[in-house]
């Protein structure tokens, strides 16, 4: 009788450790220590520091692409020290998460539907000495590596009824207009609202055959482009881009030096003018 | 009768998508779904924004120190969504390339010497829904992935004839000077020169005996140098570095911020004065 | 008879290459070449440029969390192409070193034990044409690798006596008041002092009883908190981070820019006034 040899699960790592420092390669040592077969992907460790909105969006929009049993250590942690929770989340879809209890992992887990969820509070699966200020090193990649290997969830630690909901800033829905913000700014300098395309629906089923176009902030209103390239080069424009969210976009260039514009800028989606 | 168990071959990134964003990331998840076995090496993903050139110049440096089945995923491209074409090629040198067809793969795969390229058009190794703004996830990640696997160069797409060039600035060889320019800087502030070691030779040949002399925009002309260290500390230098091209440096400094120079400055080597 | 197949060892990464070029990526190649099934994992590859005194600091506090036999390989190397050797360490806690003999190993390795050493001029285990600008490809990357496969130390080179000890600033230690100094600032921009948990014992057993208070430059006097979490949102704060070096930080902020220090401003430790 032969039994299939359970592989490690590989292990995703999204932080705002940076680039410069060693911390999230400690990480990374620590996980090889305890799981030397689990395969490490970098997500990224550029995460505006301590913007947990900005991982918790980064972290929805890449879960689906890696494997089924991939499990996911995600640590933006403006709390560490603090009361909040170090958890861990089994989904339906077969992904784990791992990190703070603060909105961070909440996103994804519920894209991914949530399990189960437990606290962390198990001591056999920490390092010996926890520090107060660096729970990614020495509570959740001990926890990511243990689930790589197969530990069942449930002796992590002790079962968590509700994880915490991440405050994003509401989509508030007009009759003749619909107002978001920029949640994100990404390296390129694209701005990402919080406006989904099911946001505009609504909007379009009301005028029918009219365009709906687009103002940030004070600026001239713009049509909603299927592509980067439908507009000229040095062109601001709007796109459904890879976040399936609305952006804000400069042809070859940076929209937000160009316009000035930081997370928070209001953005109007309303029936076009042109 | 045993067969040998064909490895999958390592896959090695090169992007300008930054270290601030999941982009890179999602791209490994990508490869991980299709091919768990593939190692992935990163390059860099800290090419300029929309640098053609720069990516260019970095992989043909990088390439043949990679082990030889490698297959090199490159995505620097203003172009997506526009009507330039995704492509791999393959190599008599055995490393294959995977990317937008805009010159970037140009000079390493020249280097390796082109045997097959095709245009990646088939439905069937892209991912299922693929956007118009995200073709490293969509189309290169998985291409890459499926070449890695073993799967055959004509089996992603129909033949390619030819592949498109890049337009470097040419050196211009004079009877008593050579003018070439900055082409990138690097990460130390050292200025990478279009000018390679055998562009020198028919000056040197003219002028037996006689060394040459380097300039940079109007500045003090000086020797080239065997090495950084031959140089006094805080001095400014010409070598051959590790691009193989002529370099201006700065001896434990950053030569791009006190000469005030960028891509684009002319760089003139002459007969020497010393 | 069965024999138990040796793997590779993991080979840990810590540079001051930066992200931008392909510099640390082609390091990589060169190990993959000489041992594909060597893991890698960058500890950091964002050392300040030519900061062998960073470097040294990372090196130590990283790597006891890695695996046993982990190859380190630390390239900031102010001096490549002068006379400072390349070296590689053994060590007895099973860890090695290889890198330039500018300090940048010292801390680390005499954490672990110096077990042996050696200058690494054995030319077979280098590449075949080996540049004066870039050992981390020509000769660094391939003695790791090698050493990943577990040859010998003695093979890479001709034994060394003694490793460049690293030029610490040293702390003073009074019998009112310990002075230190910033050492590192980190990405957070958490001020990183000399001054640890045990240079302040003198000082506890003089005055029991009495609490110790830190000031940074001419600020006001502070009490050393257990956690960040600890201090109000806000607030400058002094604790043990995880570095087991006095830290200044800033709840939820970047203490580096909002007191206007860098590497060098002095931080003194005394009895406390509150």
């Amino acid at each position: 009788m032969t039994r299939k040899r359970q592989t490690a699960a590989p292990i995703a790592l999204l932080t705002d450790f940076g680039y410069r420092d060693h911390y999230a390669g400690v990480m990374k040592g620590v996980i090889a220590s305890i799981s030397p077969d689990s395969p490490m992907v970098d997500i990224t460790h550029g995460v505006p520091p301590q913007s947990v909105i900005a991982g918790a969006i980064a972290l929805r929009e890449s879960w689906r692409f890696f494997p089924k049993r991939t499990v996911f250590l995600a640590v933006v942690d403006p709390g560490v020290g603090t009361a909040r929770l170090p958890i861990a989340i089994e989904t339906r879809a077969g992904a784990s998460f791992v990190g703070p209890d603060n909105g961070l992992l909440t996103l994804a887990a519920e894209d991914a539907g949530i399990a189960h969820a437990v606290r962390l509070d198990s001591q056999r699966y920490r390092l010996p000495d926890t520090s107060s200020t660096f729970h990614g090193r020495d509570i959740f990649a001990p926890a990511a590596a243990w689930l790589s290997r197969g530990t069942a969830l449930r002796a992590l630690g002790s079962p968590l009824e509700r994880i915490h909901p991440l405050g994003l800033p509401p989509v508030v829905i007009g009759h003749r207009e619909i107002r978001g913000e920029v949640l994100y700014v990404d390296g390129f300098g694209n701005l990402v609202t919080n406006i989904s395309r099911r946001d505009l629906a609504p909007l379009q089923s009301s005028f029918p055959g009219k365009q709906v176009s687009v103002r940030i902030k004070t600026g001239a209103p713009m049509k909603i482009l299927n592509t980067y390239g439908d507009a000229p080069a040095g062109a601001i424009l709007a796109t459904f881009g890879s976040f399936e969210l609305l952006e804000i976009a400069l042809r070859d260039g940076n929209a937000a030096s160009r316009l000035g514009c930081d997370v928070g800028a209001v953005v109007r989606v309303g029936v076009s003018r042109f």
